[in-house]
């Protein structure tokens, strides 16, 4: 065996990518790929299943998929799994244009095939559904409007919610503020998804991410849908591509514009005592004696 | 780029806040904003959306609600996000007055505008309802009591909901008890909104919170719902104000009597033997060769 | 204010309590009070509120409720909570017999006032049911066995309920296991206690805690329920009263056979080289070059 | 009871196992018990309380038996309750065979003790089902194909549910990523058969786990259901067998292949400077001051 065991170390040693902007792209892909894996597979499952799958199903689905995809490529790529993420990045200072580009390719990719693998998952749910092939069930894959709603709405509703999303992130990632362990963010950025899915889901399925919605709407496009998934909802497609991403850069400046910009720096001593500092903290670091110090 | 990044820098320079009461200001306000974006939010799909959407879908919605907004202030001004829990802090003597009232001020503003933001999104939804701008829309954004309810039942279930709250929390932040890790304690002051919403959500919508109720009341007032979000119920606005106000501190206090004042202090050693000490820890620290010492 | 405020820590330090047993009964009472607080209260939400409350959310609730129970107590007397926890901790030798019985009583006082205030909170709903005071909302209470169910099988649902939570909080508290940290221990005994609410909520209602179930039992036997709630069932009440305390010791002896006994001492290094030490692990501390070291 | 508890000592030491083999055995099979009785527990809550308990119930259940599981073995065997993460395990070249087959041999133990208890339980509920010893009450215990799936689409739904668990393990295990903190992992494990279950379960049951789902089946075989659960379906019982331990090998190479294999190592730091280093962790490890650096 160690003869076999040697020839797969030179192999695994020749496949080894060193190159980080495609190590990086690996893992946003794999990270995409599991997010609308899980994510449009609980979609499936709703439309498929019944009244036994609510829609908060869905909403705690999806969150936990962006989760996973996190921890897939979070020590990676930093786990955008979202061209939103990555624009919003790259506005601030953060990412190069190259790395965003890159990544985006890799996002749509990664999307698509985890729509095909859900397609073929629910290939033969599909065929038995009293409607197969129709918009119902094109609605596992991407987002499409309520039918009250208009396209000044749903362009508003995508912005708002990628700019909630964005908006908590930050908070979410600011090391000055109460910012959760590394190795639980994943978890709590699921959270995030989550929310947002059960308060602003209702008007058109918040895709706040193009990958996540343009990736599985060109699956649908050549899987036997046809161009109405482009043609739907008065062309709707578009709104869940470009909204997010002016609403992610929105979000992500309100966050700093509100709270990261004013945190204390060591600067500040001079007009911020330390005694300021810890004032701030009255309610998260509550002294246990409190009630002996009422004076 | 290097001429407009130093302006951007300058500018951002200027922007910048160093007085701690205008930052812990703009925290509370962005905080709370994002709790009622989500919360009211959350009420909304459950009004517009049917029988997809459980009571539990809000319940837990509104915890997490919570817990964003904890992330967002937390770091800054402790996120209270409440005027009940900054009342409570003024009367443990943690808080001065003066940043109670300011907190006040910027918690009401960001929930005005978080059930405002909350208005756009299901505007479409509304127009459509069929029956718009009635107490039933009303009820996404302020709390009307159920109708098997009367004043004084629902006066003490927002004083039992809010000393609720407050004991929670107090007990969350005792470092000398159980504390979780600073920076997941907002996950865990959310789920103490949602067990809430879960305990007692029936009665009339659980509000235990002054500023999440006023603030969105308030907006309705102007948004076309009228004077009837103050009329209705028997003039029940004041309910969701005066009593939460009054539990908050009930509750902390109620910790303090039953726990905080009674942890060994280091002064004790006399008459609390180390022995003592451990054994209190039996549970929790339970010794792994337990079967062997049975004596 | 300074007067006032020594006066007040004046009074704070005469209403200090130093002796240990006293302490940890007021931290055992206060927790089972917010236990049943929330526990009973999210069972009155889903009785009152009708379809929109599923099961799963009493489920969720008591589970939480249970969480906060041990944030609450956790670090004064370790947050038994149950009369069964606390039997099995005297059996392992870990808890006095005095302890126990102090504990039991506080336990069964917190319960019962927890269950007054939850039917205060409820009351004009009660009043408003169409079936006041009847077994129906007994049931929001104490527990009552299904209809199916005859008495030796609800015998061995709580001592099979009750076993596994004590197997599983062994599991969680074992140092020398996987145990989560010290702070986040309570979400995770909370989890226990929801998972089986869905696993083994359909019999009789798991109460598998004694005093969660005799203290509210003993609140509706004089609220207005009167005997029924002792007789119903045929003299169902004693079940839940016995099983739990059996299955709880049963549970903890199950994982200290199975698991703890054998957990290698550092006088095993003989036997059991560093080697095989670390091969145990093999799934969790799993090396990241994995696929290097394939021979 | 000093002599007593002298005896019980000294029966513990005798009763203690040393070879790590029979330990880790003893915890996969608690470990794999447990599991089952929460998880086939909450399928037959869901069976027999119907409509109150939705399909949601079901995989939140299941999720947090796999954290109840991984607590109780975690420690001692790594936790892998499951056939299909052995045998990845030893074509990772991380466990030797002979102990994949003890693991094998122990995990169908627990599953099959598991169904028991789960029977012994429900057996009321059995005997007053409207089609007792049914295949509906079957599916209490094993998976079964839902009438739409063809076996084909069946093998494909059961080896890709098993990759997805395997791609995310493996991802919280990898220390060089973002791997959760060890007491916490078993908590995201649940979360990822928790998603599985919610993206995944309509086909077939979500077995992926041939533990799981033989051991019950073969309970079932002698308790009253008879050949009809290995022929039931087209003779669907291989299925869940032989597609998980196919589907298990290729979700943790994929992981290695995109992921894993590319983590810079030390020797890397020609190619890849310090600075590419810290570029991948934009996201995550986000500088506070971002507005300032905007350039």
């Amino acid at each position: 065996m160690s003869t076999g065991g040697s020839k797969l170390r030179v192999l695994a040693q020749r496949m080894r990518v060193t190159n980080p902007l495609i190590r990086e792209a690996f893992a946003e892909g794999l990270g995409t790929f599991v997010l609308v894996l899980f994510g449009c597979g609980s979609v499936a499952q709703m439309v498929f299943h019944g009244p036994g799958v609510p829609f908060l199903s869905v909403n705690l689905a999806f969150g936990l998929a962006v989760t996973m995809g996190c921890y897939i490529a979070g020590g990676v790529s930093g786990a955008h799994l979202n061209p939103a993420v990555s624009l919003a990045m790259v506005v601030l200072g953060r990412l190069t244009l190259l790395k965003m580009l890159v990544y985006w390719v890799a996002q749509l990719l990664g999307a698509f095939i985890g729509a095909a693998m859900v397609f073929l998952i629910y290939l033969d749910a599909e065929k038995k559904h009293s409607r197969p092939w129709s918009m119902e069930t094109a609605g596992i894959y991407a987002t499409y409007p309520n039918t009250h709603l208009s396209t000044g709405g749903g362009f508003f509703d995508q912005v708002m919610g990628t700019a909630a999303l964005l908006l908590c992130i930050l908070a979410l990632l600011d090391k000055k503020n109460t910012a959760p362990p590394d190795g639980v963010t994943p978890v709590i950025i699921g959270l995030v998804v989550a929310v947002i899915g059960m308060a602003m889901g209702h008007n058109c399925g918040y895709a706040i991410n193009p990958a996540r919605d343009l990736g599985p709407r060109l699956f649908t496009l050549i899987a036997g849908w046809g161009r109405a998934v482009f043609t739907h909802g008065n062309y709707w497609f578009w709104v869940p591509i470009i909204a997010p991403l002016l609403g992610g850069v929105l979000g992500a400046l309100t966050y700093i514009l509100f709270v990261e910009l004013h945190h204390p720096s060591s600067s500040d001593t001079g007009t911020n005592t330390k005694e300021d500092a810890e004032k701030h903290y009255d309610l998260r670091k509550f002294d246990s004696h409190a009630a002996e110090t009422v004076a």
